[in-house]
């Protein structure tokens, strides 16, 4: 099948190129793909790093490999992107792959679970940790293969329209939250809502739901949560850090030369490192910004923090009962997670935690 | 000039080459550098990040364009990379910038100042902050092209062999510190020696010096310090993210075409995130060992990291009062690092601290 595929393609770009080398051995076809993705153009982090990525890979092929994107919506529905490159609908997309936990819970660990890693030790986990290949064992069952493209970095709690004080102030709150995290934040009474991002404003100024989580300070600003709900907790501990994923049909795969496939790797790493070095540009000054305009910052208290922590470890308990994929990526992750945290508090976090300090004397 | 030169390496490379395009219009052509590098192979955290990137390049050009990696002291001893790619004895070359601070201080901060930005922040400040414009700005002085190419994460204060309790205990230490640190450490009393990596060894067991910082738990390990000098000191206030540098010689880097430069920075921003990961992934393991094998872990006191932030922004102000171009870039990464930091204690730090508590109650 992949040999057919291989042979196909070459057969297309050679008609496409000028160049007369053989077919078989043509490392640089005229290719092009179409990229759906999950984020709207609004979003010019995540939609923006879609875009280094293909005019990265344009650029790497002197425009021999063109990828074009295809914003939420515009032919698949942003939360049916893994269905649509698995079906060869598209060539490829990107996505957060948490979105289909639905499908199986050990799509969670491909952008982020409660309480699992910040955003150097997931791109660590992927790159060197094995992560990257235990997933790709998961995309694989879903004809497809991915590769980790950007993180968000910590996201923050959410826009609540009353403070909490205690752990049982949550019990009731009907809170826009992504996907598997919804399963986790039920078991302390909050009700999961989704909604789809246009939703989540009107909703939140009607009382139709009484929070709503997004991502981070410059994402969320734009849809203008501070008018209608001022308190704005931190952290988000369902998203540690987030990553997006570029997901390709395993059979296109396949059917790139070597050459290529180095492109796309190549691109989205380095849209990885744009992505996750935006956020961090962009988030200072609009936290400022979302201050000025009247959002009072708190911090789930300890108390709420560790209630958390045990509905995630419940949650992960029940799952890897009966899921051996997802009981194979927790293990692996949360080794991984320990493991990094005792050397983080050693130097990062000592580090930081002055360098914040002296900021307050500043 | 760079027409004459791009004119030259096009009809050499036309001459290599099997393919039939005008030469003037060829944008894969033929191509092979030596690259001079700072590094040792036995680092194979920084020599392997230059690997990755040689082989990257090669991939991504189906092996036309190949980079030869020559390790510090092969062609060019390590410290003079600066030099060799200036005068083109090398196309190119992987450094660390502030090894030529007694060139201009401002190359400091290319890799790291004391008390300047951390890992993620240096790369937000690179790639989206004007920290890369402004870099530039310096290199293009010396005749170079840079690339911000991989960072260690916040880095070990060192190998001590008497523990210290006050800041005082600091005056007439003798220690191996890199570059421009020693000059903010000397204000404290330190007496900071240049050694190369194999002589530190030797100089701590025989008491010549008292202490030694490299870079941490991994790569220090390999040096033994650990038999020698067991308090080993966090944080490295002098390099919180400390950077390297993909040096290219400027006509040889206008003399590319535009396929060739983004093949350059493409795979040298991949090997940046490679980089960062290895270390956060060979880390935890090698501090775990270390401990094993003595080491005593201290944090330097807040007496201490206060007095020495005081004596980094003295020098910063001596300096600034000469030095235009200094003061441009600590002006930027002064404002970036407030900014960031605001932000930071605020959603990361949060995140962080609370992870490491759990760790401690598991």
């Amino acid at each position: 099948m992949n040999r057919r595929n291989f042979l196909k393609t070459a057969a297309i770009a050679t008609t496409a190129s000028t160049i007369t080398a053989p077919a078989i051995a043509q490392p640089t076809p005229e290719l092009r793909w179409r990229m759906a993705l999950s984020w709207p153009k609004s979003l010019d982090t995540l939609f923006g790093a879609c875009e280094q990525f293909a005019k990265r890979v344009a650029e790497l092929t002197d425009n021999k490999f063109q990828i074009q994107l295809f914003a939420a919506g515009e032919i698949v529905p942003g939360l049916q992107v893994l269905d649509a490159v698995q079906n060869g609908t598209v060539e490829a997309g990107n996505t957060g792959g948490y979105y289909y936990w639905g499908k199986d819970p050990s799509f969670a660990f491909s952008t982020a679970v409660p309480f699992g890693l910040n955003t150097r030790q997931a791109e660590a986990w992927f790159y060197h940790g094995g992560g990257h290949e235990l997933l790709n064992e998961l995309y694989a069952q879903y004809n497809c293969y991915g590769i980790a493209s950007g993180n968000t970095g910590a996201q923050m709690g959410g826009w609540f329209r009353k403070e909490l004080h205690t752990v049982d102030d949550l019990k009731g709150i009907k809170m826009r939250i992504g996907g598997f995290a919804g399963k986790v934040i039920s078991k302390l009474g909050v009700i999961p809502q989704q909604l789809a991002p246009g939703d989540i404003y009107p909703s939140l100024e009607k009382g139709t739901i009484d929070a709503a989580e997004w991502v981070g300070p410059y994402d969320d600003e734009k849809l203008g949560f501070v008018k209608v709900a001022k308190y704005y907790y931190s952290p988000g501990w369902w998203e540690g850090g987030a990553n997006g994923v570029t997901l390709i049909n395993l059979e296109k795969w396949q059917s790139l030369s070597k050459t290529y496939q180095a492109v796309v790797t190549s691109a989205a790493h380095e849209a990885s490192l744009w992505l996750t070095s935006k956020y961090d540009h962009v988030n200072p000054p609009a936290i400022r910004r979302l201050v000025s305009a009247g959002a009072q910052i708190r911090v789930f208290s300890e108390e709420q923090l560790e209630a958390a922590y045990k509905a995630a470890n419940e949650t992960y308990a029940e799952i890897s009962q009966t899921n051996p994929r997802f009981k194979k990526l927790l293990d692996s992750m949360t080794a991984f997670r320990n493991d990094s945290y005792q050397w983080w508090q050693v130097c990062e976090w000592p580090y930081d935690t002055f360098q914040i300090r002296m900021r307050g004397k500043a």
